[in-house]
């Protein structure tokens, strides 16, 4: 199997078991890279380094109720793959506390050297 | 809109009607890239120009009865999205010919402007 189609399972098996922390300790680079498709000043569209990301994902864990997740692929090509995540939640806190949605996004990986070196996020908004 | 939106959306739309070709003929550029995850002499990984994507994609519609089709996005992010496609299918012809098998991919589009540029596909192998 390929380094990547490998990172690939494993990151989907983590995060199938609600172990998003465990996935990027397990399976990122330290020079990992995320790109969300927007950002601003509290939650920038690019961050860099694993405890940039780790406090991300923290806090989206902490904040949000996740009544139901459906998680897919992986998909893999060449040194990337995809993988689609939607996410049925309620916001704990904030503009959008207590109002559930529905979050429907695919992630696009980049794998060197059997490690996560880029996330890049893809929001259907819509579709 | 975006005009990766608008085009994600608009190929989405196409797709969903069987008018793959139409949705070449409309929405991609004359130095359109195509990238498949593997390839041989026959169908190269990569394939460049209008005339071969329509060539490949007429040849996949000819050769495949279609029992059912899944098509969900686009998932935009700058100037990419990716659109995620489940065929239900019977090869016509082949070594495969008469063998029903679903086929689940997402694929990659970049857009600049206003057209898609390149394609690149990804698949689900046993995810």
């Amino acid at each position: 199997m390929s380094d990547t189609l490998a990172v690939g399972k494993q990151l989907v098996e983590f995060c199938r078991l609600g172990k998003n922390l465990e996935a990027i300790e397990a399976l990122y680079s330290p020079e990992i890279v995320s790109i969300e498709a927007s950002g601003d000043a509290s939650m920038p569209a690019r961050m860099e380094g694993l405890d940039a990301i780790k406090g991300e994902n923290d806090w989206w864990l902490n904040n949000h109720e996740v009544h139901q997740m459906q998680i897919e692929g992986p998909w893999p090509n060449g040194d990337r793959f995809i993988v689609r995540f939607k996410y049925d939640v309620t916001p704990k806190a904030g503009p959008m506390a207590g109002r559930r949605f529905t979050m429907d996004e695919t992630a696009l990986y980049t794998v060197k050297g059997g490690k996560v070196t880029q996330e890049e996020f893809f929001y259907n908004i819509g579709g």
